[in-house]
């Protein structure tokens, strides 16, 4: 019963100050590049080569000297001889003489003496030759040897995220295998006296946990390693124990529960017992996700999110993700809006705190509308309904029907 | 070199004609809940219990009989005897007679006799005493019993995609096991006689298979069962002889590559070999992405992807993933935008076709601002240096800097 007034922080003081002081993941692992979607870069890569490599047209058309096309048009059409056809993936082996023009598909190189590709809808095959119908300029329809990558550019920067979209070029580049860190290894631990397991029939005032195991399904669709370690009973020992147990095999201890009043105490002398600097912040300046303490042990963060459901989720998503990101060497960590929606009501707020409202969006003719879903937070149906989360700044008093405002999707 | 001038759809004729079209897989399992995320709910579940199941403090204070605390405020507060203490997770022993008050953490179930709670911090003790300072309403603080969720009320429906937050709640419910449909099976098949395999030299005029590999890479982030069952040159006999082989024991055939015009007449041959009805649409109205072949076998769809990087990037987000969703029963299979973003320039666009242009988001002051990435969709670096699409309505012109577009992050 005894109530504490305690250090609160701003989110970006967490982002700058707590996350700074975490030691990174420095083992690093070679891996396929096809399996590296979700892993962080950990050596620059620069290209090996030119990218395509080749002069390479990018229609189906006619390779031509743009000089011979001079003035075409379908009124006035230029004749060039049809002197051979380009077959992709082979390398011309004849040379364009003025006068000539060559076939050339999608993807074909441009044989020697061709400068530009003339499209295939602005042509006309007469026997031997084919009728120009419009003049093309120096480099028209063709791209150059270097033009999408060059030979030396740095192609992925260490320290970032890999998405499907980089495995895209290095595969390209021929470059299947790539120097990652290893993915940051989480203990869950689930405490509080009123818990039981989710296949459990609780008592009259009891609960099932379904935050944990919700976290580490969570936590491993977005590739980490995670282990729910177990349930304690709210008490100082027991949790301490269980610390204990898994500081040293873990990157990372994230405490479910156990940081409302009547429980962060004992939370925090379990952390605290575990050795310096202990706990930084006992609570963050956001709305849902206040009770959120933020610990260390050395540069080993120990993480207690709040026990109720709407607060868990919240919490998880912005305030541990950023540190789970950064264990990993991600610089990219703080948390980025979808884009923008539009509020279809008024939201209040209070100042001083970033308030994060459940939403349901709705598409309206180009528009995106976003209707606030006002309950408490402890109802674990309001998560399950809602898309995502609008952001109101800690600096206004609110927002107004019809403002648009940064959404995040669940 | 023959040109033939074939069927175009428009985005929405394909969500709506061809996708409708294609039978939706029928099998279903029974999962373990945890593990639910991403497949597609089989059945609608029904809430066995009312949720939280008791009257529940949602504060830590003390509770009380409303009618108690009348008038109570910081100069006249209201004195209470303090009775007892509610301890969570336990069913209260006694019942709250008038004039008393007892101790209860967040999560606490009320005690008989209370019917509010009046938080810590409005309070004071006095040996034996509580200085009541503020006057609650009845159920102020508390969550009722059936106020979250109502046993009986319906909590998935069927044919939705269960997401991390759906199976918070099925836990929290004690919804341990899930029927669901199994995920689509895919095969991807590679063409293209100037493709060679990620870690080979191509020589000169050749490139590297990218799509096909990254394709796999991403559809299996998104829990499908994919599989790149093999590369075939450009001809309609290896083709039609790769589908025979693959056409009974998957879902569903993307074939990469072979749509382009000196292609997809030998692509859409070896498909038309297979059976009725054959070639739905030879291509789509949207830009990049344009010639994708969308293809029936019975009712087993079979889609011929574009070769160039960025359409196939496009097309495989906008065309394929629609089919793929639906394939497995998910009723919300239309691609919807993430959000809101601000232009920076002006982007023109065809008018008829839908287009969908590279961006680079930055975030300032609250504002999305997009910047559109001009470049040949057959650059490939094009795609890593993007953050996503926005799209340009079929209506419309094009777009204006500073003017709001939907965007489809990566």
């Amino acid at each position: 019963m005894r109530v504490e007034f305690l250090k609160f922080a701003m989110i970006q003081e967490i982002y700058e100050n707590y996350v700074a002081r975490i030691k990174p993941i420095e083992e690093i692992e070679i891996i396929e590049s096809v399996n590296a979607s979700g892993f962080v870069c950990a050596k620059d890569i620069y290209s090996p080569q030119d990218l395509p490599g080749f002069d390479k047209s990018l229609v189906d058309g006619y390779a031509v000297n743009a000089s011979d096309t001079k003035g075409a048009s379908p009124n006035l059409p230029v004749l060039l001889k049809m002197a051979f056809e380009v077959r992709i993936g082979e390398k011309p082996d004849r040379t364009l003489k003025p006068g000539e023009t060559a076939w050339i598909p999608t993807g074909g190189a441009l044989p020697q003496g061709a400068d530009a590709v003339v499209m295939a809808e602005h042509t006309q095959i007469f026997d031997n030759f084919v009728e120009i119908m419009k003049a093309v300029a120096v480099g028209e329809n063709v791209m150059k040897s270097d033009e999408d990558v060059k030979a030396g550019e740095i192609v992925l920067q260490r320290n970032r995220r890999i998405r499907v979209n980089d495995i895209q070029l290095l595969l390209q580049l021929g470059i299947t295998k790539i120097t990652v860190y290893r993915r940051a290894k989480i203990a869950v631990i689930s405490t509080g006296d009123e818990i039981v397991e989710p296949w459990q029939t609780p008592s009259f005032a009891q609960i099932r946990d379904s935050n944990t195991y919700t976290l580490v399904a969570w936590l491993r669709d977005l590739g980490f390693s995670v282990q729910r370690v177990g349930h304690v009973k709210d008490d100082e020992t027991s949790l301490h124990r269980m610390l204990e147990d898994c500081v040293d095999k873990y990157d990372i201890v994230v405490i479910a529960g156990g940081s409302s009043i009547g429980t962060r105490d004992y939370t925090a002398r379990a952390i605290e017992r575990m050795g310096k600097p202990g706990v930084i912040y006992h609570g963050a300046m956001i709305q849902p996700g206040k009770p959120t303490v933020f610990a260390l042990v050395g540069r080993k963060p120990i993480l207690g999110l709040p026990g109720n459901p709407v607060s868990f989720f919240v919490s998880s998503r912005f305030l541990l993700l950023p540190v789970l990101k950064r264990l990993e060497n991600d610089e990219d960590f703080i948390p980025r809006p979808a884009g923008l929606v539009r509020l279809t009501k008024n939201v209040p707020s209070v100042q001083g705190r970033e308030h994060f409202v459940r939403v349901r969006v709705k598409f309206e003719k180009g528009d995106i509308l976003a209707e606030p879903l006002f309950s408490e937070t402890a109802h674990v149906s309001n998560i399950h309904l809602a898309d995502g989360v609008v952001r109101i700044p800690s600096q206004v008093e609110g927002a107004y029907a019809g403002q648009l405002v940064e959404f995040y999707a669940f």
